[in-house]
C-alpha cells in the first residue's frame, strides 16, 4: 500500500462498523490496496467487511486478493453471499475462482446466479487450459458499424462499469463476426456524426481460441496493445485478453521455462512452492532425477573401462571433477543463451551454423586459457599425487590440458546443439535441461579425457 | 502481420511511389504490421518509404522497428532527415535510441531538434540505466485540479497525438507536484461541469525516479495499470512507464536472472547473443568458469586426500561421476524453485525454517527412493570392477547407497539454503548460480561418499 496513513484510517472505520464511511473510504482506493490491507485480517473479518460493502465494489476487491483467500473466503460463504460476489466479478477472474473451488459448491452456488451470468461461466469454461480461450475474459465492449460516434460514446459511457476495459471497443456485425476496431482514443477525438465503419481499423490484430496463451501474450507485448480480441472458428469474437493477463501469462512460462530448464516436470503454476504438497514436488523432481542418474550409469562404464589406467595414474582421478564440473557449467552457460534466444524469437532454428561459429569463436579462446591454467595447476599443486615412474609432471600436466581444453570446445558447441536441434524436431528447447546436459557433457568429457591420456602419454 | 492480403498491396504501392496512396494505406494498419513489411526490405528502401510518410506517422512506423534496424537508419539518415523522425518519436524510444548512436551523430542532430525536444533528451538521458527514471517517458497526459471535466475532455482531445497515452491523466499543483490521478473512463462518465479535483483518485499508486525499474514494473503488474507515474525527490511528476515498457522490463529481468543463474556475467541486454562480439561473450563466461574451475581444486583435494582408498577400491571411481550429476541435479532443482519463488515475492527470506523443512520432506523420499537404485545397480552391474577380496559387492552396494542418500538430502537442503542466505544478505538469490551450487555440492558430495564408504566397510 503506498499511502501509509489510510491504513489506521480504514481499521479505525471496519472498527466502527461504518458501513457507509467504509463504502466511502474503499470506493476512493485503488482496489489493490484494499486487498493488500484485507490480506492480513482473519478469513471472517475479510468476510464481514466485504459483506458491507456494495456488491460491485465488494467484487473488484474480491477479485484483487490472492486466489488462495479467493478459495478460502468463497468456501466460507453462503451460497446467496457467495454469488453476489461472483455476479459481478471480471468474468476470468471468477471462472478462476470456480475452476479451483470444490465441485459441489460450483454446484450449489451456480442455480443462484442470473442465467446469463451462469451461461457465460459455461462457456468460459469449457477451453482447455493454456488455451487464449482459457485466459481470456467476456464482458468486453462492441459496437456495430452503423453507429455514430455519438451513439458509440454513449454505449461505452452506459456499460463503463461492466466492462473489463472501455480503452479498446471491437466492432462486430449482426452474426457477431469481428471486423473491426476502434479505440477510445480514436472515438473522442473524431466528430461525433462520423460512423464507426468509417473509422474503425480493418488491420486487426487477434488471437483464435485454441491459439497458445503465451502466442497471443507475445501478441499483446509486440503491438503494445491493452487488449486482444479471441475469435473462434467461425471468425465470432468470443473474448479479450487485456495487457494485465498478458504479464500474468509472461511470468507464468518464465517459472515454466525455468523449471524446465532445471528438469523439473509436472505442471507449474506461480507462486505455488510452499502450497504444492511434498508428494506433488516429489513426483515433479524425481522422474528426471532417476533418468539423469540412470545415465550417470553410462559415465560409470567409460570409467570402469579405464579402471587400468586409473589404476596406474591415480592422480587423473583428481582431476575428473574439474573436468565434469567444467564441462557442466560451459555447455550451460552456451544452452542457457541459446534457449533465451531462442524464446525471444532473437534466433531461429535455421541460425544454427551462425550459431555454431559464434560457440566455436567464444569457445577456442576459453578452451586455451583454462588448458594453460589446468597445467599450471598440475605442475605446481599436484606433486603429491601418486603416479609411476618415468612419467614427468609436465607430460601429465599437458594430457590433463589438452584434455580440459577439448572439454570446454565441444560442451560450448554441445550446450549450442542440443537446443537448436530440439527445436528442429519441434520440441521445447528448455527440455535439453542444463541437468541433461551436463550428464551428456560428463559422458563426452570422461571419454575426452580417458583417449586424451591415452594417447598422449603412449599408455 | 495478421492480414495476408497487406504486403502485396503495400509492396505495389511501394512499387508505385503513389506518396498520398501509402500514407492512406499505412495510416489504416497498425505501425507495427508496417513495421513487420519494412523490416525485410534494404536499409536504403526503408529510409525512401519513411521520407514519402507524413513525419508523425513515419515516426510510429520507425519507433516500431527492432532498435537495430533503426541504428542503422538513423547511421544513413542526413541530419534533418533524421531530425524529422526524431521529433515525432515517443520520448522514451527516441532516447533509447539516442544512447545506441555514435556520439558525433548525437551532437550534429541535437541542434536540429526543436529546444523543448533537446532539453527533454537530456533530462531523460540523465538517469541511471536500471532505474525508473531511464525507462520512463515524459509525454504524458496532465491535468490540473481546478479544470472541469468538459475542460478537461477537451485538452486530451487536442493533446491526443502527441502522448504516449490519454487512457490515465495525472493531476498535478502549479509546482508540479502530483496529487491525483483520474482515468479516461472517469472522466467520460462524470458530468462535464464536475471538478477534476472532486474526481479524481488521491492513492496513488507511483514510483521514484530511482526506484529499480523492475519495482516499478512489478507495481504495474500488482495493480493491473496502463501507466505508472513517476516522481523525483521533490514529488513533482517527471515521466510515466507504462503497460508495454513493463513487459520489457519483465522479459529482460528474466533473461537477467537466467544467465546469473547460469553464472554468465555482464551487462544483459534482451535479443543480443548473436550481436555481442566473441570477445564480450568470453569476458561475460571465462570469470565464472574459471572461478568454478578453481573450487575445482578443492574437490581434487579430497579426491587426493582418499587416494588410498581409492586405489584399493577402484570400484568407488565408477560411482564418482553419477554421484557428483545427482547432488548436482538435486541442488538446482531445489535452488530454481526457491530462486523463482523469491523472485515472485511467494516467499521471504523469513520462511528459512518453512522452506527447509519442505526440503527435508521432499528430499527424504527422493533419498531413500535413489539410495535404493544405487544399491542395487552397484549388485547388479558392477561385478566386474576390481575390488578387494572379503568385501561382498553388497557391502560396497550398502555403502554408495548410503551415500548417494546422503548426497541428495543434503544437496537439497544446500540448494535451498543458499539462494536464503543470499537474501539475508541483500544480495541477489540467482547469484547462487546453479554451476555455483554444483560445485559446492561435488565438494561436500565427495567427503561424504568417501567418508560413509570408509565409515561403512571399516576401512
Amino acid at each position: 500500500m503506498e499511502n501509509p496513513f489510510l491504513t489506521p484510517r480504514l481499521r479505525e472505520i471496519v472498527q466502527s462498523n461504518d458501513s457507509s464511511a467504509l463504502q466511502d473510504l474503499c470506493a476512493s482506493l485503488h482496489p489493490g490496496s484494499v486487498a493488500e490491507f484485507l490480506k492480513d485480517l482473519q478469513i471472517q473479518e475479510i468476510r464481514h467487511i466485504l459483506g458491507l460493502l456494495e456488491p460491485r465494489l465488494g467484487a473488484e476487491i474480491f477479485g484483487e486478493l490472492d486466489l488462495e483467500i479467493q478459495i478460502e473466503l468463497a468456501e466460507s460463504m453462503k451460497r446467496q453471499e457467495l454469488a453476489r460476489i461472483v455476479n459481478f466479478m471480471s468474468h476470468d477472474e471468477r471462472v478462476d475462482l470456480l475452476k479451483r473451488i470444490p465441485e459441489e459448491k460450483q454446484e450449489t452456488l451456480m442455480p443462484a446466479l442470473a442465467q446469463v451470468e451462469r451461461e457465460d461461466i459455461r462457456r468460459l469454461f469449457s477451453y482447455e487450459e493454456g488455451t487464449a480461450g482459457s485466459v481470456m475474459t467476456s464482458d468486453y465492449a462492441t459496437l456495430s458499424p452503423d453507429q455514430t460516434v455519438r451513439e458509440a460514446l454513449a454505449k461505452l459511457r452506459r456499460e463503463a462499469p461492466d466492462k473489463e476495459t472501455i480503452y479498446y471497443s471491437y466492432v462486430v456485425d449482426q452474426s457477431r463476426r469481428l471486423v473491426g476496431f476502434l479505440s477510445l482514443k480514436d472515438l473522442i477525438i473524431a466528430r461525433p456524426d462520423k460512423r464507426v465503419e468509417e473509422l474503425m481499423h480493418r488491420d486487426l490484430i487477434y488471437a483464435h481460441v485454441t491459439d497458445d496463451q503465451e502466442e497471443a501474450a507475445r501478441k499483446i507485448a509486440k503491438y503494445d496493445l491493452i487488449a486482444l480480441p479471441v475469435v473462434n472458428g467461425r471468425g465470432e469474437l468470443v473474448g479479450i485478453i487485456t495487457h494485465d493477463d498478458a504479464i500474468d501469462i509472461i511470468n507464468q512460462e518464465h517459472t515454466e521455462d525455468m523449471e524446465k530448464f532445471m528438469a523439473i516436470a509436472g505442471s507449474h503454476e506461480t507462486g505455488a512452492y510452499l502450497r504444492t504438497p511434498p508428494w506433488e514436488h516429489f513426483k515433479n523432481r524425481c522422474v528426471w532425477l532417476i533418468v539423469l542418474s540412470a545415465m550417470g550409469l553410462v559415465s560409470g562404464y567409460i570409467v570402469q573401462r579405464f579402471e587400468g589406467l586409473l589404476l596406474q595414474f591415480a592422480i587423473l582421478a583428481t582431476f575428473m571433477p574439474m573436468l565434469a564440473d567444467t564441462g557442466g557449467n560451459t555447455g550451460s552457460q552456451s544452452a542457457t543463451l541459446i534457449v533465451r534466444a531462442l524464446a525471444v524469437r532473437e534466433i531461429s532454428p535455421g541460425d544454427i551454423m551462425k550459431v555454431l561459429w559464434k560457440e566455436f569463436s567464444v569457445g577456442l579462446p576459453m578452451a586455451l586459457l583454462l588448458a594453460g591454467l589446468a597445467f599450471a595447476r598440475v605442475v605446481f599443486f599436484a606433486g603429491s599425487s601418486s603416479r609411476p615412474q618415468g612419467y614427468p609432471l609436465s607430460e601429465i600436466g599437458l594430457a590433463v590440458g589438452v584434455a580440459l581444453g577439448l572439454q570446454v570446445l565441444t560442451s560450448a558447441l554441445i550446450g549450442a546443439l542440443l537446443p537448436m536441434a530440439a527445436v528442429k524436431l519441434r520440441l521445447d528447447p528448455a527440455v535439453v535441461a542444463s541437468p541433461a546436459l551436463t550428464t551428456v557433457v560428463d559422458i563426452t568429457g570422461l571419454f575426452l579425457y580417458f583417449t586424451t591420456v591415452r594417447v598422449l602419454l603412449g599408455v
